[in-house]
């Protein structure tokens, strides 16, 4: 360990001593007059109200604010499955992230339970408590079907962000790559590396985005996704049938060969050689991290545009673009759900904000920017009312 | 509606406008090197760190400082089975007096099922977010159950604040009550109105705090409680074998002739004729809210202390003089339970608060009063070290 990693660890742990994050009372709490209102007596009328009315809640509880970020700890960032405890750190990063750049009070709830009926159960239970679920870092397949059953069943957003947060941010960084390279995104041949729960809904939304679907091609660690595959998941048996229209096989080197888009979602290291076969003055998004599926030097050797998951290099695809905003302009318009058409806003309203000042190493904003989230969540909140899903 | 009930009505439904609490971060997230911190990459070290080492859990994440505050929203304050919407207002409440007096971060957590299996398998679920499990308003005869599959299950503590909050603040008052008035709890006949949770508790708190459970008497809607009555649950019929030693039958006025104390929990009216049987100079809590068992003007006609749980009397028996310094004792020593010599330790601390100040309107310290949560948290965690609860 060299020691600026030392130095580094030393930071790390000292900042995450005791946690990340605090609860404060909104309300004045010092007299007794403050309590008569805030507690018993007065209390009881908002319940009462609220029992006459359960719309009332929204006005007059924290609920309609707050979201509580949901995983089983089966797959944290590119650690893998190490359990609910193990992941609370990050389920606590993600919450105050959530409430620094979204204004959004979260959560964290790390489940002792790696089954999907018993997720599905116990967050249908907790649903009262909250205004929407961000699951997070629950590994693939098991995340499609939760996700997809809670959505069924609960009348308030439930987003899959490595899935969705993910993949809108991509869709936004493609969209300006293309327009920089002056290309339609309905020209471009794109491989997606990995087919897990980013992958799958990386695929989804470039298709929603425009990404025309008989050109694009996915790869599992297996080779390439086609028809004739008899090893594929139900997920990925839906995909093959959209994707891949030329019945490409083989492996990643055979996907890349002429392509113009590689997405790397997939931590799986991918050869220079394979990098080779590209069409030249093409697009790479290699996401895996720490480690990049291609190290984005070898990568600007065979392509114009490229970005990482890395803060230390240009063009950092950063869920964090995506989820606060997102989140914010669903519980402002007391969104029941989050449609393809808020997330197609949410991508679009991202690429924007760079939109008039464009270069190959800024396509997405910084994390940072603080005209992200606004931007995002009003676009959020009106494509909800458009595809009505508010009150 | 009188102006002044119209003017109150205003101010609380315009403090819980928007709900009562916030989710704060307590670190710094301005810049891309709090981000590389705080979340990727450094939160990947300490999530390595646990998952090779549980126990670091409790250093570096908020799990070993969050308290959930777990109702199903069956029995809310006075107003019973509101459900789990309505129930968030005073679950709100309850967090940001956590906060407030003991420094606890509270989430409040409204389940939408009230079947006891379900209640018990969410909140097992739940456990490894948090580092304590406060169950509020849940009703009699489950919350026993809920309490006691909760406490087999889980290394934290499990504490019905009902139950045990009223009981041990019931335990101080009387306590101080019966210093002030020159007499010994074991020589006191006590009347407890009322068998719900609240009541049930109170009896074994009393037992435990010295009271003779020969010359405790219980009653119910039915009647005084004593071993032959056929109608008992399990847990009524269990303190019928401790209690009653006479063997006592009839209602609340037979229980009450010649009694020293009356503590109401019930909420049921007590007419005059049975206060006046009462012997002389003795000791009434009456602490139904908003409307006590009997008139605290009538009680004091009858006994020489009197408390109530309303804030506009003397003497105010409030729960939070107990709860966050609990938890605050309990988190502080890394507690997995909350014992009965935690409990009278709480109980004790409470009392010893006024002890040098013992008045009849003033057997209880205020509940605003700052040297409460310290004392009790100190004198937890030094009973939980006592009780061989801690790590």
């Amino acid at each position: 360990m060299s020691s600026s990693t030392v130095e580094f660890t030393d930071r790390v742990f000292g900042l995450h001593r005791g946690g990340k994050m605090a609860v404060t009372s909104t309300v004045p709490l010092t007299s007794r007059d403050d309590l008569s209102l805030a507690y018993t007596p007065g209390v009881a009328q908002v319940c009462e109200a609220i029992a006459a009315d359960p719309r009332l809640a929204a006005d007059y509880t924290w609920a309609s604010r707050a979201v509580a970020v949901v995983t089983d700890g089966s797959a944290v960032l590119g650690l893998g499955n190490i359990g609910p405890r193990a992941a609370m750190p990050v389920m606590e990063g993600k919450a105050v992230l959530f409430k620094q750049f979204g204004g959004v009070d979260a959560v964290p709830i790390c489940l002792d339970t790696q089954d999907v009926d018993e997720i599905v159960s116990v967050v249908t239970a907790l649903a009262p408590s909250f205004g929407g679920i961000n699951l997070e870092d629950i590994s693939a397949p098991r995340c499609f079907e939760i996700e997809r059953r809670l959505d069924e069943a609960l009348p308030i957003p439930i987003f899959h962000d490595d899935q969705h947060g993910t993949a809108i941010v991509v869709l936004a960084a493609l969209r300006n790559a293309a327009t920089l390279l002056n290309r339609k995104l309905g020209d471009l041949r794109v491989v997606i590396s990995g087919a897990g729960a980013a992958g799958v809904a990386v695929t989804k939304m470039l298709i929603a985005g425009g990404v025309n679907p008989a050109e694009l091609v996915l790869c599992d660690s297996r080779g390439l996704i086609h028809s004739d595959r008899p090893d594929l998941t139900p997920v990925k048996a839906e995909l093959a049938t959209l994707t891949n229209a030329a019945g490409r096989t083989g492996g990643i080197g055979d996907g890349l060969r002429d392509a113009d888009v590689l997405i790397g979602v997939s931590g799986g290291q991918i050869p220079e050689s394979a990098m080779a076969g590209m069409a030249p003055g093409g697009i790479v998004f290699a996401l895996a991290n720490p480690t990049p599926e291609v190290h984005p030097e070898v990568a600007a050797r065979y392509a114009s545009v490229v970005a990482t998951g890395r803060s230390d290099y240009p063009n950092q695809i950063n869920n964090v673009l995506a989820f606060p905003g997102i989140f914010r302009g669903a519980l402002d318009a007391r969104a029941t759900r989050i449609t393809e058409g808020m997330k197609v806003a949410a991508a679009d309203a991202i690429a924007n904000v760079v939109a008039e000042s464009l270069q190959a190493d800024a396509i997405v904003p910084s994390p940072l920017d603080p005209r992200v989230a606004p931007a995002v969540a009003e676009a959020v909140a009106d494509a909800a009312r458009r595809d009505g899903v508010t009150p």
